[in-house]
């Protein structure tokens, strides 16, 4: 039996899917669980988009052009000009997701062995894509105290070595629910200039700010223009993940040439996400208006309720729908694990993401977990009640 | 400015690509196109299945399993039965169409420096997914003679080195358009077996055989079961190219234990796609056997003509859509290119695939060039039409 590429061994599998057979078994048992876990948004995906892509003509299911529907991408300037970022059709890639836009920007700029410096804790798929093409990822700390602010400065500095080839930051991010403002990313921007490195943004979560910030992308650093790489995807903003439409976006010429290369070897992004996603630029404002108010009320309800669990942390997210909370326990894998498996409340029990999987060393994730607000607020407050009720009980509790 | 990487700078662009600038100059200028250089069908997509997306309750567009919907993946179970493949769910990964397939063959089979054996001429992109892999493919030449039939079993064998690590073949084939016999099948699965060797195949044109030629999958190769890894596509099937809905098959579980990791790094495959491929699996019989009419209709034309054109010859293709025809030129690539620059009949002109893409040397494909017959008949006979006259006044002509 031929053996399977040392990639294929090393290709990690996370925490959270590790924890899938369990919960299964749980829900077999008849516990009903709340899943904190995943950011899989429960919000309906606008209805207007939906109808776009039942209404079209669909007779012969073709091919579209590599990069994506030139009307998509037209229509995608529109939707990026409202958020202060121009541009023109060619410096967008239409791609599989926000998931292949990662992909291309790690293989279209990193040579195996180069550095990409990513805030940690961190989305841990980055780790896949890393490790497909041999590239490392090396983090620099951020913390719970400040709410994972943008780490100082001399910090990336000192991590710098001849390898290093980009910065990488998720804004807002994942897992931490950290908008950062303008005045980091101009930071980082100083960065990228004096070390000539490319800066990849993970932009997807652009429309869940808080409290009345304005998200302000690398794409408006206007000081390093051909530095600068644009992940996004439909997923978050509509409520659409299963769409698997993506864009990759540059103003580097040399980039988007080499990126259009690797579109035209998987031919194609989806035919249907496309109608759909061209349509959904067309929603309305107040989609958004209610989507954030429905988030901004979960966030608060979330927050409060968990520091009201004696020996837990939780900051005040200011973007996406994710926070890092600290935990009262020995090590959060095995606490999430007995929720699922040992414990319930009234028949109910929580499902959370340990953190150890953000973190390059899973030892400086073991008290804190990742938790989403994609339910609805009453559903938010059950979850809490059986976390502060398994806290009382559960084994390994330590302070 | 950052440098991009060494695989962006070398990831190749296909000489097909490499026209299309002067086919849109020609349409600019009012020229018509026939286009034999594309495999995107003109046969209509299944509508009842476009009518099952139309109608599917679609309220939030979520993350589907990183597999594929469950339900899906028992519905391919249906339809591999049929064609005498008996798989379960777990056997199957969805992907983002066949290219993705392709992309995690090659990641989690190979390592770096890895050599897999194809018979040329062969697949163009291929090339890009050993680029973005790192890995070398060596070819096995067959010839316009005998049709592109298997090359014999030794010329295999001298090619296999201590790097050899897969043999891969896409059958039936584009872009000879043979259809490997039961026979060949066998001969290759020896060989796997004896060098210890995975075997690849990309079998998305099997609904494409003809003569009454029956498709023998590499799923049927019993001694071999856990060397073979099956890519397959709705793409061709279903005239659904964009619907993106591929499949990584096999029943090697280490295999699709690091490509199921692979599928969860990159979220999952396309919902709409899904949705709308389900459905096509019942596709009536009907449908298949006027497909399979038309094409044989259009084969049989397109053979013909071509070979009514001094200097040309067109083996009888026993499968696909596609077949390689040898030109009395002197560079394919310039020909192709003066189609479109400098020549039309009465407004009309030709648009082919030159072969040199098609080779590891583009030497070797200089007299050639891919033709495609995805048009409808009196199309293919006015393709045909411009190109004997092209073929009269081509200053480069060479028998």
């Amino acid at each position: 039996m031929p053996k399977i590429s040392h990639k294929g061994q090393i290709l990690p599998a996370s925490a959270i899917r590790k924890l899938v057979p369990f919960a299964d078994a749980a829900k077999q048992n008849g516990i009903k669980i709340y899943h904190l876990n995943i950011g899989q948004p429960d919000i309906e995906t606008p209805v207007e988009a939906v109808n776009a892509l039942r209404n079209a003509n669909m007779k012969v299911v073709e091919y579209t052009n590599s990069a994506g529907n030139l009307s998509y991408r037209k229509k995608l300037c529109e939707y990026y000009s409202r958020h202060n970022i121009q541009l023109t059709p060619d410096e967008i890639i239409v791609t599989n997701g926000g998931s292949e836009a990662l992909q291309f920007a790690f293989t279209v700029c990193l040579n195996p062995g180069d550095e990409v410096l990513i805030p940690e804790p961190y989305y841990t798929n980055y780790n896949s894509f890393a490790i497909q093409t041999e590239t490392v990822i090396k983090t620099i700390p951020s913390h719970i105290e400040n709410g994972f602010a943008l780490p100082p400065i001399e910090d990336f500095e000192k991590a710098i070595t001849p390898k290093t080839k980009a910065i990488m930051v998720c804004n807002p991010n994942n897992p931490t629910g950290y908008l950062y403002t303008k005045e980091e990313l101009h930071i980082l921007a100083s960065l990228a200039k004096k070390y000539d490195l490319f800066l990849f943004a993970d932009e997807v979560y652009r429309e869940f700010c808080y409290d009345g910030r304005k998200h302000f992308s690398v794409m408006e650093l206007e000081e390093i223009t051909q530095n600068v790489i644009l992940l996004d995807s439909v997923s978050k903003r509509y409520s659409a993940c299963g769409a698997r439409v993506g864009v990759f976006i540059s103003k580097n010429k040399e980039v988007m040439a080499a990126a259009m290369r690797m579109a035209q070897a998987r031919l194609c992004p989806p035919y249907f996400g496309q109608i759909f996603a061209e349509a959904a630029v067309d929603t309305p404002d107040s989609y958004f208006e209610k989507v954030a108010k429905e988030y901004d009320l979960r966030r608060r309800t979330l927050v409060e309720e968990v520091n009201k669990i004696e020996g837990c942390f939780c900051p005040m997210p200011t973007g996406a729908f994710y926070t890092m909370i600290s935990l009262p326990v020995d090590d959060s894998d095995r606490f999430c694990l007995w929720l699922l498996q040992e414990f319930n409340f009234n028949g109910e029990t929580v499902m959370l993401a340990p953190a150890t999987g953000f973190y390059s060393s899973p030892e400086k994730g073991r008290k804190q977990a990742r938790i989403t607000y994609c339910l609805k607020v009453e559903d938010l407050k059950a979850a809490c009640k059986c976390l502060a009720e398994a806290l009382k009980i559960y084994p390994g509790r330590q302070i």
